[in-house]
């Protein structure tokens, strides 16, 4: 990391001379262009890392086209379109179109991707529920091509902004709900237990239920998969527990798992919501059409595709704005984090507990 | 259409003689650059039509960018998923990338999107579910870049190439497997009466209905939108028919519209299969997890994307052949229309008519 604040910017045509190759061999390599050996292209890339060298915004060529990428790793039609709908909506608003990349893979994108983008030079980059390599970082550090991680799993990555958004304050807000229609046995199913929402989710879960002093059965917390299967497995299991254990009410950390639970229910012959109430997360458009039309809460995954996109072009205007006055550049000392704000959408699966128990 | 076989092509020399303006100005307008007025734009845009001008391959200025362009009019959770990633799919096999606009408007795109897509000149563009003025259509076909409409409503543009999926047979299909089953009452909600799909799918059915030698009660066919809604308003009256023309079947034209048919039914206390049988359409994801899981006609939506991809990218493949060895800019006589099949999914929505009616 000497790129850093103050340290004095190392020009092209030093690294021309110490290397002994051509300056316009490495413009090549700058530019991402494929007739440069894999070897050289190796050691320029090296040294341009070693230098922190960052681009110069400048003539013509040096500019930036009116795009920016957005990769996802799938494409999960449950919420996919949501981030996408916003990614579109900011890059509109600037008059930018926008390359969209399925990498297949969730923790990096194909290694032809990032020559790509080179080529390509957008404004800059935002990755959705993934991560780049740090040679890919650095590679886009070294263009001045900023990215954003849009981060609903709320993992961020040390030194990389992103957007999240609030999921211990949803698993909060679920929570109190049901205790607030009078449920004393509630359960929750959350994600898996590798993800920091699922984590931040039970979290606001068990604060929610310590805050009005009810107790947890340990039996009462399940990491799921955030999927239909989870929810179904999970609930059948929770459902027939002794009838003195058995929650009244399931906080079930996804839509798809809520109506897994909503399954379960119908399977143990129980009335959603007059003997089981439950609550979803995502708000994703089906929730509102299963019956009855599921309490759950919103999750704003298009501001969150709005909100990283304009990000980006702020960190690109801002890079090049340096860049242009010929000042040092310089970094933000602080790397952006934003969480917006989650609620409680109340439809129809939940009431007050049957009087019987 | 002077562009068609046999004429002698136009050069760029004579439009700028005949114009009276640069050469260098003709080639910003090709290139889509703005810094030309827009009257004189507007001007060089008519002879370049009138005239059939078709650009012709060549230097590396004029080299087509690893970009195909992907336009929607909306991103219809339900099925763009499917397509976008068949899109994708294709684009990767050949080492392109995705510029994915989102129109907003179903009969064109945004007027802007048309100079960004000529400034970067992809291999070609893929629309969805919409049309382009003819214009633009022009602008695009005088720059040698090919467009290919997926059109799932099966109303093809007359020479436009394009990719449906067989509407008609899936009708027939859907009904087929009800009437094997022994219902002689079976109704239909399809989509708006405005669409080719509607129609097609009517059809079938009828079809399906004759060939059986059963009678249609014309207050069985029912034009619906597509949406939950329409399910269910249509429905509520199919079931309030008196009992001994209500129908025991339903195949209700899109995946939608029978989650409100079993809306519908739930609330008329009616069980399904047991005393209705549904058939979706789409086969969706959410078909799979709805209780009773959907039986419903399978439409192939990534394949109908990836096709649509494969054939622009044949088509830019064509021309640029055509042109680079100098040949007459000949078109295909024929414009390409391909139907891909559709397949009925049996699940668990559908069984044998009630044995009391």
């Amino acid at each position: 990391m000497k790129a850093d604040v103050g340290v004095e910017r190392v020009t092209l045509a030093e690294i021309s001379e110490d290397l002994g190759v051509s300056l316009s061999t490495i413009s090549k390599v700058l530019n991402g262009r494929s007739d440069v050996s894999a070897s050289t292209r190796e050691r320029i890339e090296r040294v341009l890392h070693e230098r922190g060298y960052v681009r110069r915004g400048g003539g013509r060529s040096e500019a930036r086209a009116d795009l920016i990428e957005l990769v996802l790793h799938e494409l999960d039609e449950i919420w996919s379109m949501e981030v996408i709908g916003g990614v579109e909506e900011a890059a509109k608003e600037h008059g930018l179109s926008v390359v969209l990349t399925v990498s297949g893979d969730r923790h990096a994108p194909d290694p032809d991707w990032i020559d790509g983008v080179i080529r390509r030079r957008p404004v800059g980059v935002v990755l959705v529920f993934s991560d780049l390599a740090p040679e890919h970082r650095e590679r886009l550090r070294s263009r001045a091509i900023p990215f954003v991680i849009v981060d609903p799993a709320g993992d961020p990555t040390p030194e990389v902004p992103s957007v999240g958004s609030a999921n211990w304050s949803g698993g909060l807000a679920a929570t109190r709900h049901l205790i607030e229609l009078g449920h004393r046995r509630v359960a929750t199913i959350t994600g898996p237990e590798d993800m920091m929402c699922s984590l931040a989710r039970v979290d606001g879960y068990r604060s929610a239920m310590n805050s009005a002093g009810l107790p947890i059965d340990p039996a009462w917390i399940r990491f799921g998969d955030f999927h239909v299967t989870g929810g179904r497995n999970h609930a059948s299991e929770l459902l027939a527990l002794p009838a003195d254990e058995r929650p009244t009410a399931i906080f079930a950390g996804s839509d798809l798992q809520a109506l897994g639970v909503m399954d379960a229910a119908r399977a143990a012959g129980l009335a959603v919501p007059g003997d089981l109430s439950i609550v979803g997360y995502d708000d994703v458009p089906i929730s509102r059409w299963v019956t009855p039309p599921l309490t759950t809460v919103h999750q704003p995954l298009r501001r969150m595709g709005e909100e990283a996109a304009r990000l980006v072009i702020r960190l690109a205007t801002e890079a090049d704005a340096a860049r242009g006055g010929g000042a040092a550049g310089e970094r933000n000392a602080s790397t952006p984090r934003m969480d917006l704000a989650t609620s409680l959408v109340v439809r129809e699966s939940t009431a007050p507990p049957p009087t019987t128990v």
